[in-house]
């Protein structure tokens, strides 16, 4: 088989609310019909993915009575059974009910606060029972378009403690589920709680249990702020929290797109590609992706392919770019290898003692010497482009 | 004398960078002379700061002799004695000079990180002598323009041994001295290492000594990311993390552009004010803006005055509007209050137990409250523009 | 009466659509009922507004039957009858129902650009019948997120070709309504046509009636490109095209906000209030915004009011801004009276021979002249912080 | 010769200002020595470029005597002569001596307006003598950074009348050249006039002689501002005003980068290439870039020859992608060929009685059909990466 045909080995997952997106926007009426949950596993299967994620109200009708409940779960995972399409995540739908208007963990109502709670730890044991091993939290509205509508420090102490209580809740349940925070900048609120990266990443320090919690960053979420999503990516890696990753399309700072993955900026998912397959990240490539409402369904299933493809395309670029070995010696006329290693691993005192690193350094030859990185740089769009 | 004229109490700093700033832009030549450190000196103690702050290349020309140096600091120190003006922070050039184009601290090439580390310790040794307690460090060139030419996980490990280094020196020498890194997402790299507040407080965590480094905001550089600055500075005082800030305005996603405080977005100028006065926050009010380049001394002087009073205008409004009656029940009518309140200070078990907060919550009564916003935020612009 | 209190002489109007939002956005459903225009109508009269505008599909349901239509327009006018409620503007809606998902005047398929022209000319009819001297044509889907999807040449000319059909039309009728193009650079597509009000000013002058054609910028579009408001209107007025305006507000380059007018980029406000007073610019001021969903209806007409409050504030600092002598000394101190001659009303071949505009001019000397800006720009801001 | 070796024939220019441009930033001064233009124009003529352009002060240092500037033109000539290389375009530089920090054409002092207009029209000569057809006019300190400082209506009589001036002379002289206007939104001005390439195609309509006068669009400049760049083309194709380009690369809304062309948003530079050459534009291909100050000679060369082979790369991809009969079929699934048929070819009338076009058109059905854009736009994706 081609190594541009997706198989569950690639760990690809898409949510059912992308493909099952119905194209209402803010100037917008729906242009699609809704898609059978079940439709879309089988379908996903077919298309070589490994998984399909979902909000609890994806899969049950916010509303839904305990009988309809259980019946429905009970076909999907019958679905899932036969398909071999696995459930590696699931979330929480917070920000769709006009409850949730003004936040769910921080909103200013200490009831809606208790609500979204409970509709969390619920959707948690159904996460858990279907196999998931990751809990994704996106706070979409956990925000503020007032300046005296949020006191932010006290809406992190909610955010803290909602987090500490969920993880009281895996542990005393023994769930084997750890919890993943995506950042988005804004939109729906004027600004969100944990804009980025890196405020969720902080954010997690302060946790009673860190270690039960990562993040999910969204290619689009850190684009919306000018960011390099690579370089959020390896930060993200390098604090040892890359427990989940949502791939989609962003066209620069604008509303939300959600392109299909591939789409948008072009040589960001280049280096995402290869900064995850160099890095050995090893959980699920997940699209979080809306087939735009031009579409039909029939575009639906082109635009989750295109995701696909794109990344296993992307990927082959990648690994040819690494394996050649013009690249190694540009690589090394660059000095990365220098880069790697320490900068004083004889200590502060040497360094200290060390006229060769201050008083008799050489600054203006140094500053001569040339980064050669146009020249990498070029080597690596032609690969990019497949021209080399 | 009016709470408009500033005075030391007031606590207003600025950088020699700040006022000195001769008007070289990418596109243009200076406009403005050199001026002298001292007669900075004079003239701010003048107009009522509390402070100056300095980079090593600001005080001491690059490469000036020992001889110079010692002569220049010595009629420095005369110019604070004589008119009272303190150094709370200094920081260090890691910028300017060719030799730090590909990084300072994390340059590819080992030897320009080493120099770097060792004009460093030679700076705070320099500081500590003339009285500061905050060592800021804005790694402006720590990034990249091309995806291969910095290993950004790399390039971490880099950053964290040179502050683990500059923890070790000012804790074996005994200094009373914290580090400040100050995040900006861009420029003059395309994208620089620690973009925003929270990518540098999630730093932070993984240093050896996490307690002597905290931040130091700008205001225009979280909002070259869209972002909102009071909500980072809320952050970063919520992790005990604020050890100073950089005033200054900026109008939305572009350059950096470095206006006099208030000029830019003056609404969050105005939230600003508001949430340091009444978190109590204890550092200096740095400005670290550039008068534009259109302007001579006069205007040089005229805006740094407008820094200071635009401050002291902003607090007068904020406290204002926190006294008002009115503001204070269209606060309780946004249930502000229900905020402060933990969420399940009743535990896990009796959130799980509690029927009202899930079974019987009424989600579509409780979703037609209104939050009062817009009349919570009315009254702050009417108050921001002195109309009540 | 309070010169704070708004008239009808202040020519304040809002949109059906705009009180009557009911929060549905791209992740969250409605949070507040349906408004009936006609209490839209008597509430906005009690308010002090002058008139209300609506899309076709606003007044008259989209699929009405022509009884129901009927029944709703004599409704509908017999308020605006009682109140003395005033229609200026109407408009159509291309955008929300999914015939329009690929544009209006530009979609691909040309039964849809036929369908979109009848509609339009239908809803002409009927604006006015109540009154109506301009048409505002918002082309919210012309526009694209892939490359190959539209030809934008050939889209432009099916785009003039619908403004030039809609021109023979009012001619032939003998209406007296002029067009008012309505520029947004992105949402609901990734890049609409006649992005700014640039681009639409340029396309008017192609039109076979470019007369009968004016801009209707809106605050909060022209922010999302990055652009200065008061400068887009500033060419409007010059090129004599300024033939409506929306006003409300934006917190820069995202999504787009629809905040109340006032919220979002004060400074922007002032000076664009500053701009249309002292141009003399005698159409409507026209709210186009959103009142946040976390409002309920309380909150709704406390958004609507304070859009009129703010007009009114920053009018009466606007007033005293120009009136302040110290500001007509500063303005005489940063030369606005020399941009205000002719550079050369001497003619081409005097400057030719001036020497002192050459050869003899002291450039040096020239260039060291500061500008006094910052000082000019103080005074505005005291004036808008009703400090002065 | 490989298609991917550049030729003259293939128009290629570079301005001395680019490939000479010595690295100063704002935050760090020059990497890389003065480049001498006859170096520059040996090794470009080695490289395959067509021609070199220049700014007076490129080539002639400001402040040179009339004999030095003699020597110096004579110098350049016979480097022309002997390498074949041309000179399509000259521009002025108006925003590098302090002089101009408050503007050229539109400065508030008139002499400074004055002496633009002279030193402008004393480079014009000298483009003509040297063979240039066009004129650029980058009016880069155009603008203003406080709401006062500027009107900007009467600023833009200013800009008229000096363009209005310089069309004097070019008549007057019988000279065959035409100025195009580069717009750009900022920096180094807070805000530019003109700040797109719609306000620049607007303001050029109400010239005295609009047919001399163009745009000279820059694919960053347009970015900078979250711009379509090959939608702004092609509005300015469709006006016929399409008299010259700037090509390089930019990574979405910050500081102006000017990467070399390739680098930056590559889906963009694809599309734009594509209607270049589907457009038939037979101007040069000019690329207004920096190489990176991370550089040395050898990075400058590489970063020029990439300019070129990326244009060629994607003019490849292109035609390929044009070509391509699965394209085609795609194309007219996505009814391309429908938006080239006028949408009322009969008249008004005949519109206004088609009842298939209003009363008997089926809505409902008609907005099910899926425009089948995914497909399309994932073989683009797929030319573009050499991978079909």
């Amino acid at each position: 088989m081609s190594p541009l045909t997706p198989t569950p080995a690639d760990k690809f997952t898409f949510g059912l609310w992308t493909v099952g997106w119905q194209g209402r926007d803010p100037f917008g009426d729906a242009t699609r019909p809704a898609l059978d949950p079940v439709e879309t596993v089988e379908k996903l299967a077919a298309l070589g993915a490994y998984g399909v994620t979902f909000h609890d109200d994806d899969l049950i009708p916010f509303g839904s009575s305990d009988a309809e409940r259980e019946a429905i779960v009970k076909r999907f995972a019958a679905a899932l059974e036969s398909t071999g399409l696995r459930v590696p995540m699931a979330t929480t739908n917070l920000f769709n009910h006009p409850v949730f208007k003004d936040g769910a963990f921080t909103a200013n109502d200490r009831d809606v606060r208790r609500y979204a709670l409970r509709k969390t730890i619920r959707n948690i044991d159904l996460a858990v029972e279907l196999g998931a091993t990751v809990y994704v939290a996106w706070g979409g509205r956990e925000g503020a378009e007032h300046g005296a509508s949020k006191d932010v420090r006290t809406a992190l102490d909610r955010l803290k403690e909602a987090f500490d209580l969920l993880g009281d809740y895996v542990v005393e349940q023994g769930y084997d589920l750890r919890f993943a925070i995506e950042p988005k900048p804004n939109e729906p609120r004027g600004d969100i709680l944990l804009p980025t990266i890196g405020h969720a990443l902080a954010f997690i320090e302060r946790l009673e249990r860190p270690e039960l919690v990562g993040v999910n960053p969204e290619v689009g979420h850190e684009q919306m702020a000018g960011l390099n999503f690579p370089h959020g990516i390896a930060q993200a890696l390098w604090a040892g929290k890359l427990f989940h990753i949502d791939l989609n399309g962003q066209s620069g700072i604008k509303y939300d797109q959600d392109f299909r993955f591939g789409a948008g900026d072009l040589r960001q998912a280049f280096w995402l590609v290869d900064l995850l397959e160099s890095a050995g990240y090893q959980g699920p490539r997940h699209f979080d992706f809306k087939p735009p409402r031009t579409e039909d369904f029939d575009g639906v299933w082109a635009s989750a392919a295109g995701c696909m493809r794109n990344y296993l395309l992307l990927k082959e670029r990648a690994l040819a770019f690494r394996a050649d070995p013009e690249v190694q010696a540009a690589l090394l006329a660059a000095r990365l290898e220098q880069l790697a290693l320490p900068t004083a691993e004889d200590g502060l005192a040497a360094l200290l003692a060390d006229r060769t690193a201050f008083e008799d350094f050489d600054v203006t030859t140094a500053a001569e010497r040339g980064m050669a990185f146009e020249r990498l740089d070029q080597l690596a769009l032609e690969h990019l482009l497949g021209a080399r």
